[in-house]
């Protein structure tokens, strides 16, 4: 088979560090480097095919380990190279790989018990990548074909300072965001510059009458927007239920206000507003626990990076209608080869009920060749070249390195970095 | 892009008949012909891709009311289509479509609340054909490619009469299979012919006693292969724990023993052999069900053909994966574009627990160029052709929708056959 003949030759694994803003969350703030990690399949032909991942150091170290596996595959292997990973990433394999590594609960890729799937994702985009190239077909055309010609993201406000601390670098364009007429100020910035029609902000910073404020604020700015408030987890149940009337007014949906899938079925039943997770539903086990407790949860907030790549996203898609559960996008910081592969996956999966996040606004570099990739109507166009329709920029890619190997971070730690700002900062979850 | 210059130019549907045992089971027993339809999707290029289904009435007409949705899409609008199919198959829009249509419980694609899924499974086939073809590739490469070169079958063997009532055609090389020792001699013929490795007895037919007479006579003739007893759900949930302690030694599962999801999670406390069914969990709704009521069934028999396709198959399988139900496959009377299918999808899902049924070796006629599918060890190789890998022969087509013409037979209707050898055959499940 002509498809079959070029089989995996190399497999290169690229950290990389970019700026990153002073954003805050729950566990603290935002480091001045966000660190990712490129992915490249090469096969006997030369082609290349692209991924982008985490890069902290147990992800690093896991995909270094997976690496062989790839060995005697084709990039049609999908199923395959499923296997193989899963198979080496059993729990007592990967106790002893992962020993010491760092588990970090705002970022769910981080969690090395889903190595499995977070290895499977990076090698598959990249491998659907391949496909696209060799078949000449685009990676959702691979995915059955796309159900809307665009996809439509939402306008992700931060709370955040106007610099970082020891100032690394010239201060980002969006200013301080702490009160909420800042707030205001920094979500029409954002809805102007992209046109995004739903508007999230991520909580769990100030005391939740604050944010609520923040909320109200926005919906005299925005009456037509839909509002998200995710309090990361950092509400107690109780701070949750109290909050639930006033923000039953205001929200599309309330996401991951309370710490865990118990808390957040108990919260279900007092508040109108549909429950969303990226938090407590972040795995296959996670999703029938959701269920078998009577879906406190209604509305999954999918990340392909960790639910097992692009197919396994489709899967979680048809899982969603089954059990009729909304579905949306999570996102982590990340640049344009995420943005396409979960611009891809989403235009294939008919069922995406809600805009999805993304963090791409607050990054300013990039790794693809031509640079940033454009929103309209805050919808990202479903490319139409072959494969994820992206390009490596070499040199971006080496700067990019360059930072990385340069700039200290390793693993990410929002709390170590807030402290430096406020060296008593407990980082105690849920703190109201 | 080259691979969608092509978009889908005509859908041709032919219903054909092809000679069929008598086969005896719940509701009576086989006709003498066994309907299906084959399905050709042609694109503008002249391309034709292949699908075989069912062949009654009620799907004929949903077929054709079908076939206008296709207008404009390229085989690789596989989303879309089943968006379409969807909207088309609505409960209400059903409702008129389907006002006479006969349900009937033996074949669970029958049912006309499946419209939806039977059609999209249909057309996905025939475009997953045809993007085989466009690209160049085997469809189990469009479904993440193989994870096993060959997909076993079992011996699938029935209580039968050795001929037809009025004698329509000569009778076939089986001879009767009514007693303990005829069943083992029909166990003999097929694995020897075939190669098979597990035997599944289509039960629901006499007295359990005598049936469970036969899985002893087989457990004796055949101590190293897994048995499967398919009471045909013609037992009481009384008599099915009776039986359960005997059966709890011989078989490697228990299919579909009594007729409500309710019996059988009340069954499964009652028995240790896992429950296997293809009756009571046949939709993404059953599913869920079986999960909420504690997951009674243990194994779920698919069928690409009601399920959705081999993508929602792939997606079941996940589904199963997720919480914890093996997984293989249940059959109709069929031809070999329908074994490919199974074939190559099968081929595509790791977790496909039990050898796969077939009702392939009590069919003899063929519809594809080259003749009948060979098994080897009871496998059949998963093909590297383009496509499906297999062909139309328009002779055979021709021939057997010739004997669709002139048969008489438009729906099946076992109860009716029956009564032709017992005209007091009440047909009332459960009987036993």
């Amino acid at each position: 088979m002509k498809h079959r003949d070029n089989l995996i030759r190399h497999v290169r694994i690229t950290p990389i560090a970019f700026r990153d803003g002073p954003l805050l969350n729950a566990s603290g703030i935002h480091e001045p480097w966000a660190l990712r990690a490129i992915v490249e399949i090469e096969t006997s032909d030369g082609r290349v095919g692209l991924g982008e991942t985490y890069g902290d150091e147990p992800m690093l170290r896991a995909l270094e380990t997976a690496k062989p596996l790839l060995q005697g595959l084709s990039p049609f292997d999908l199923n395959e190279m499923e296997q193989r990973v899963r198979a080496a990433f059993k729990p007592a394999a990967a106790a002893a790989l992962n020993a010491g590594a760092v588990e970090f609960t705002l970022a769910p890729g981080s969690h090395t018990a889903k190595n499995a799937a977070k290895v499977t994702s990076a090698f598959e985009v990249a491998m659907l990548d391949l496909q696209g190239q060799l078949l000449n077909a685009p990676v959702v055309d691979l995915l059955g074909g796309a159900v809307r010609k665009a996809v439509p993201y939402s306008a992700y406000l931060f709370y955040k300072f106007a610099e970082h601390i020891e100032k690394p670098y010239a201060p980002d364009a969006w200013g301080e965001g702490l009160s909420p007429e800042q707030m205001v100020a920094q979500a029409r910035r954002m809805v102007e510059l992209y046109g995004f029609q739903s508007i999230k902000v991520k909580g769990g910073v100030f005391e939740p009458a604050h944010e609520i404020a923040t909320m109200r604020a926005l919906r005299e700015a925005f009456p037509k927007h839909p509002l998200r408030l995710d309090p990361n987890a950092n509400w107690s149940l109780e701070t949750c239920i109290q909050a639930a009337e006033e923000l039953d007014e205001l929200l599309e949906y309330y996401e991951d206000p309370t710490p865990t899938l118990e808390g957040m079925t108990v919260l279900a039943k007092h508040c109108k507003s549909p429950l969303a997770t990226n938090m407590v539903v972040t795995t296959m086990e996670e999703f029938r626990r959701n269920v078998e407790l009577g879906r406190g949860v209604r509305i999954v907030l999918s990340d392909h990076h960790y639910w097992g790549g692009l197919r396994a996203t489709q899967a979680l898609g048809r899982m969603c209608e089954v059990f009729d559960l909304g579905l949306s996008m999570h996102s982590n910081s990340h640049l344009g080869i995420s943005l396409m592969a979960m611009t891809h996956v989403a235009a294939a999966v008919p069922n995406v009920s809600h805009a999805c996040d993304t963090h791409y606004p607050w990054q300013e570099e990039e790794v693809i060749a031509g640079g940033r990739i454009a929103f309209e109507d805050g919808a990202v166009a479903v490319p139409g070249k072959p494969g994820l329709g992206v390009e490596l920029d070499r040199a971006a890619l080496a700067r990019l390195h360059e930072q990385y190997l340069s700039c200290g971070v390793r693993n990410r730690d929002d709390l170590k970095q807030m402290r430096k700002y406020q060296p008593d900062f407990s980082g105690k979850s849920p703190r109201f």
